[in-house]
């Protein structure tokens, strides 16, 4: 199946607005509810979000093998379980569909204003159920950062980093997409000195830039993918921004890893851009310092993708200040060596599960991707455009993460994850 | 709603075994696929399976709220969502239909056929769709053997272990009910005294003794549940048990905690027995040796229950020997603790979602819940009845784990769960 999608050369009937993350070599997925209050399955041109279950239902769809009501659904999980055939199909025929030299839709008004929607008119929501939410560790400067900050500068990386892509299991219930505000956590904290922990609200809230990559069902209890392989299992990848609460996290997290420092919320992008999509993006992830095992080995290098990162925040009733500036491609570990290493001891992946990147920070100060390491702990607050200081996030603060390719022909992104930190949660 | 299902006189119109784990009083709720390969939610009664979504249809729930097909499922996760009202009154009902003084269904043979089933004729499937799944590390007992092995003898508990019921996520995917066989994972472990990492079988795979409880929806985002109110959402508990492989744990662990050393699977008991049927067996968890932050003081001392729990192992062709004997009352933190401390960040708990105890070991050596333990990392080499040694688990042996309550009128069990041991899984 090619990926005809892809086309730099197709243009869309649609009106774009130039640099849009959105234009039609890009053709997401995401779920949204409409005006009509329906929940459908749709993709974005532009500024256009538009309901694929209707155009099913319209026969745009015709000669794909697709259920009738696949689309009509509150998650992706079915269609992306379909298998990467019928993604590719799909993509195709939604590019061929929006083409400049293709008038059956642009000149049927009535079946025009069943399926477009401006995006005030849509609320986005979860693309997918999420299953297991599984988050990697696989910046090296981030680990380099974190473990001269609180262990062994001269040893700063673990004996198993440059071996294993560490990573831990997360909590999927607390996944939310972009918009949804979330409470500043309370917890236990253990102050410097003290001989017990006190209770209350986090006053190191952070954020964690990450990408995170959505699964098909990829394999049976018991039976690794080989990595080789793996890649035939990603449906696509989303902006995750790991909410941490760092003070909750340095009292609970030894032996078993960080726990409710996580798990109060993580927010994402809520347009999953296919790996299909991302393409002419692809690139090698940095050189192994250490031999791989054959497992982790693959046969193509160029596993990785050349993603331009931005955090920005904005205080209440102020403008936003960029704070980071990174990219996807500096990350030890790729997605491929990821997912052959989550299911090596024979770990079943489903359709809807997400992984992600772990922070990724650059290895310049400022592209660092947490505030920790922007900060260095709180040691070097950052100036804000408005004159103010930020040491992590303060209430009121909103936390946007954009993410975006770019080559001579082509722009593809992921449109932005933006998420309010509110106060602590008061029962009434 | 009272507890009329747990009334200890009543007798049944069924044949029932001396000593079963489920007498009348007991009413466990599961899912099986029923010998016409319908799935569907059910009770058990001594040996038989009821298949609940025939005796809706015939008619045997009028009276109750219950939508139509909420029993022709394949999981209990909407019948959970409903809450405990419409638990407790189905369990009163099931009582009343089996009651001995009650004809209606015993003398309708044909309703009896299509409603009753033999134990050999269904299938026990996963009861719920488990969307997060959380271990907790509450005993004490267990920590400490723990620590005492691998960390500092002489302050074997961490800092926080008083103070946190200390836990970490799961992976919910390969969690699989009794009788589905688990291969010996594959992964990364580092030799003593090597540079680098091999790969290859896990050479030290353990279970570990532990029990889950099964929640309801509870709160939404950023909203804790007061430790008071835990048990309203707490639908019923499983045996559990936690496959480890200790040496891939061992070089993965730190510092974000186990992954491939558990989540190849997680076994568990296809029966949930309610918290309503546990009832006579509370009891008080042990005294807290640190005061607790009020979140996790609740004003009911009687959090905790008195379950007696065994394992087995049976080697091929073979018989069992017992190599563990303990109780779930040893556990440090209860289920409402767990539960509390889990939300207080605000973390979403939905219906289905499973929190496991942690390895329940108790005070003496043979109570111990895992073969880490139980061997002393493999220094005291268990016998079996059959003459062989075992430090860990080996191929073909078959694991089983058993709980039950007992007082002066009646026994409310788990059944078991049995889980065989396979070789390294070979692509064909």
């Amino acid at each position: 199946m090619s990926l005809l999608a892809n086309d730099p050369k197709r243009k869309t009937w649609l009106d774009i607005p130039d640099n849009s993350d959105f234009p039609i070599q890009n053709i997401p997925f995401g779920v949204f509810l409409t005006r009509d209050d329906i929940i459908t399955i749709g993709t974005r041109i532009g500024d256009y979000a538009i309901d694929l279950g209707a155009l099913h239902q319209l026969g745009y769809f015709e000669g794909i093998p697709l259920t009738d009501d696949i689309f009509l659904q509150d998650s992706l999980n079915d269609f992306i379980a379909d298998g990467r055939k019928t993604w590719r199909s799909v993509r195709n025929r939604i590019a061929e569909i929006f083409d400049k030299n293709n008038s059956k839709l642009k000149d049927n008004k009535d079946h025009r204003q069943t399926v477009l929607f401006k995006l005030d008119e849509i609320e986005m929501q979860m693309p997918v159920q999420v299953g297991d939410y599984t988050d990697f560790y696989s910046s090296k400067e981030h680990a380099t950062n974190v473990g001269k900050m609180f262990r062994d500068p001269d040893n700063a990386l673990l004996p198993n980093w440059l071996h294993i892509p560490v990573g831990y299991h997360g909590r999927s219930s607390s996944i939310i997409p972009s918009g949804i505000p979330v409470h500043r956590p309370q917890g236990q904290k253990m102050p410097k000195g003290a001989d017990a922990p006190i209770f209350g609200p986090s006053r190191l809230v952070d954020f964690e830039l990450e990408m995170a990559f959505v699964t098909t069902a990829a394999n049976p209890l018991g039976q690794p993918i080989p990595i080789d392989e793996a890649e035939n299992n990603i449906f696509g990848m989303v902006i995750f921004n790991d909410w941490s609460a760092r003070d909750i996290q340095k009292w609970e997290y030894v032996p078993l890893g960080p726990f409710l420092a996580k798990s109060f919320a993580s927010s994402i992008s809520p347009w999953i851009v296919t790996l299909d999509a991302l393409e002419p993006f692809r690139t090698e992830s940095p050189k192994p310092i250490k031999p791989l095992l054959p497992y982790l080995n693959s046969k193509d290098h160029k596993k990785s993708f050349d993603i331009n990162l931005e955090v920005g925040i904005t205080p209440k009733n102020s403008t936003e200040t960029v704070v980071s500036r990174t990219n996807f491609k500096y990350m030890y570990w790729n997605m491929s060596q990821q997912l052959a290493h989550h299911t090596v001891n024979g770990c079943p992946v489903n359709s809807g599960d997400m992984m992600a990147s772990g922070t990724i920070s650059g290895p310049t100060p400022d592209s660092y991707g947490s505030m920790l390491e922007l900060s260095w702990r709180g040691e070097k607050p950052l100036k804000l455009k408005d004159g103010a200081e930020r040491k992590f996030i303060e209430d009121h603060d909103t936390v946007k993460m954009r993410g975006y390719c770019q080559n001579h022909e082509v722009r593809i992104g992921f449109g932005e994850v933006s998420t309010k930190l509110l106060p602590v949660f008061k029962d009434k």
